[in-house]
């Protein structure tokens, strides 16, 4: 235990005034407070106590006080003196402290997990990083580790705006750029801002993150789901649906993997200038693509009618909070608002790191490493399928971080195929499970399932395809 | 321009298809993106474009084909060729890009700033900081970059119920605590768990931080005025008002600097218990007391009935944007619901660096370092105030980041006295614009001024307290 804080002087909270109140004397009342603080363990068995002369110092009482107090409570076996090392907490002492909430369990981690949405967190460029953290924190003004503007510190800012015209296509500055804790975040305040403006509801795709619909909701709005097809959401529909606001995935949609077709994003467009609404796009992995011919976000169509969202979550981590909105002018002070009474504004440090990241080529760099890799992992997943499971067809674009199998008809229902992969220690996902409740059921058919190929580490990558290819045959 | 990530082959991205739509050649396509994104400002002028070679390996066309296309924008005057360095982005191409958008104007930074509630940001450690983020970024498990606990890392979790039971006699269990962002996130998550249980209104002091009514609005709560007086709140009022749950700072009222008196701290607990309330404990500066008999939580007295707020922003720095809530059990799965669906949770690699930092000691030190910088501000500034402004009266504990300074009666109004303040280059706040909005006017009587001693550099320090010394001596 001698890594304890108060091993090194830390503070020791003891309130005389209970005991003083009750008629104590000091050295009583003193006793008293470090009985309470050790019988409800708020001293861990091992910690050692402050010297007698530090906390007679703190206390403002005679040295002598104190020492006596700690030799009483030795004597009672709460303490423990020990040679050389001081007073510490007797090994015996339980706590009668509060009780831990009954919260659900979580399920215990699949041996393959498959779940779609995550990166390869080994590929995090740890170094890098804290480089860039060194460099940030080091050079920072002070002001930066104040409170600062809303939309997030200015050089992050100027860094995304040049970031995302550069590589997805987007037209906007830094001025209308709003840093937030990740999509989610991002969604509610738009959500909150749309309906303080009075909209009522928003469409969601039908099938899209299981979160979403939530919290479209949980911003205050209805949500209402906008069929897909072949090419993507049916943007062409949004006129007839009555709502304000419509959240799309256009550069590769989530979870069925095809891009909005160019009718489709004029279409989004043309329903937002005619009825006043808003398009918000989710460019959730717009970097992350293979093919050669990427596509640019549908923003550039009219950066006055789609708010778009990008995330580091997908090209960094899910655990940076990172995310970012482009606005339209007219959002961005309401939006702004909303941020502030949000939390104020995101995460300065963490903030200051990315844009050196970024200025630096940092992410750049990092994005071309991931690519490779994922494009080897997708490639192999495909080489296996096509080999053990021909049957199985694979479709959505060639990007991001997951892959869509149609499976044949005839074989296991949805629900089999959930029990089986539990059985084979497989976390898989399905298109079924990422439909919006208010898209209502999925239409009969063979199941799909969403793999997501980044999540496995490297080394069980390939066991983890022949558990999936295993599952496939059954 | 030799730092833009452009330079060290990142990426550009083109979209051929809208030329190629309106039946463009390849060349002529590529010429057609290149010079949109020129014109519309998403290259800065200066930027090198990439080597014909990678941006022809990108796109998928011929190497031949991007070196035409370039020297056709360079024939145009978009483009210039440097030798060796090159194509870059002619300086005259000028954007049509998006306008920012028009936003209020903040006021210019006052030369003596004594706004309260920041702490002196010189003293943050940064480099003790950075080498906590150096040892608990690399020693972290991927996992802990991914999605997490909603809650907040479990290290964190750990090292604060340890910290807050130590220090501030806070009890309570790491399953119960939830990282937020800040006391503004944190206020907002409990208001809109008590509103989704039925709640309709929260009591505010009558005093407090500009802010907190309407954050208390914001989470959807009505919010009333709570008396104060010379021994805190009048929680003894509380069954009167009709509320499900007051807000108070106990330990140190901001900005009256009064501490709640044992009698009102047992009539908030009563309350709660009475009619099934909550009471929300902002103890937003606790640690920084100079007296030496500190006043531990009010959480302590009954930690099912209280809520606890803590935060890094006046113990280290507001752009950490780190605040925590110790909960009652029953709020520990809603409180937790409604900060998944508010940003996922706080970023994890902020929340591993505070954990290294408490569980080193790093925190202890730092606070004491402060504690001992910000008394001797405070005996400067005293001392200085009783030998050039003998009637103005010090009130409120010897503790946190400000004192409240009582004007003697027939001096300058406050309204004049804010102008003067303003022409001597000084920022200072009053009670009045620290009042709740729904406490109504403030009584007659001579000003009072919150003047926050910690804002000021040190460099300034004592030519601020001239100032201001000047400033109550018009």
């Amino acid at each position: 235990m001698d890594t304890s804080p108060a091993d090194r002087g830390g503070d020791l909270h003891l309130d005389l005034s209970a005991g003083r109140a009750r008629g104590l004397g000091l050295r009583a009342a003193l006793e008293d407070a470090l009985r309470g603080t050790v019988r409800e363990g708020r001293l861990a068995p091992g910690t050692r106590l402050p010297p007698s002369r530090t906390l007679a110092g703190d206390l403002g009482v005679a040295r002598n006080t104190v020492a006596e107090a700690y030799a009483q409570l030795t004597a009672e076996g709460w303490l423990t003196a020990r040679q050389g090392s001081g007073t510490v907490v007797a090994e015996r002492a339980v706590g009668e402290g509060v009780a831990a909430p009954a919260l659900p369990q979580r399920t215990p981690a699949a041996r393959y997990d498959f779940t779609p949405g995550r990166p390869d967190l080994s590929l995090f460029p740890r170094t890098a990083w804290l480089a860039a953290a060194r460099r940030a924190l080091t050079t920072a003004p002070n002001e930066a580790l104040s409170y600062s503007d809303p939309r997030g510190r200015i050089e992050l800012r100027r860094a995304l705006a040049d970031y995302l015209a550069r590589v997805r296509g987007v037209r906007t500055d830094p001025e209308r750029i709003v840093v937030c804790g990740g999509y989610t975040q991002g969604i509610g305040l738009l959500c909150r801002t749309l309906r303080e403006r009075g909209a009522a509801a928003a469409a969601v795709e039908e099938y899209g993150l299981p979160h979403q619909q939530r919290l479209v909701e949980a911003g205050g709005l209805a949500a209402v789901a906008l069929p897909l097809d072949a090419a993507g959401a049916r943007t062409d529909l949004l006129a007839g649906l009555d709502v304000g606001a419509v959240t799309l995935t256009p550069a590769h949609q989530f979870p069925t993997g095809v891009a909005l077709q160019p009718a489709r994003r004029a279409a989004a467009v043309a329903w937002a200038r005619e009825h006043g609404g808003l398009v918000i796009e989710d460019d959730y992995d717009g970097e992350l693509r293979y093919d050669r011919q990427p596509v640019g976000a549908l923003q550039a169509l009219d950066p006055e009618r789609v708010a778009y969202i990008g995330t580091a979550s997908k090209s960094l981590a899910p655990g940076l909070r990172l995310g970012w909105l482009a606005l339209p002018a007219d959002l961005v002070e309401p939006v702004t608002r909303q941020k502030l009474l949000a939390d104020g504004h995101s995460g300065a440090f963490e903030q200051l790191t990315l844009a050196e990241f970024i200025t630096s080529g940092g992410l750049d760099r990092h994005v071309r490493r991931c690519r490779q890799h994922y494009r080897r992992r997708r490639d192999l997943l495909l080489a296996r399928l096509a080999e053990r499971a021909p049957a199985v067809r694979v479709t959505g674009l060639a990007a991001g971080l997951h892959a869509v199998l149609q499976l044949p008809p005839g074989g296991l229902s949805e629900r089999e195929l959930l029990q089986q992969a539990a059985w084979l220690g497989l976390a898989i996902h399905t298109t079924t499970g990422n439909r919006a409740p208010a898209a209502g059921p999925r239409p009969d058919g063979p199941p799909a399932l969403v793999i997501g190929y980044g999540t496995p580490p490297d080394h069980s990558f390939p066991a983890a395809v022949e558990a999936l290819c295993r599952l496939l045959t059954l």
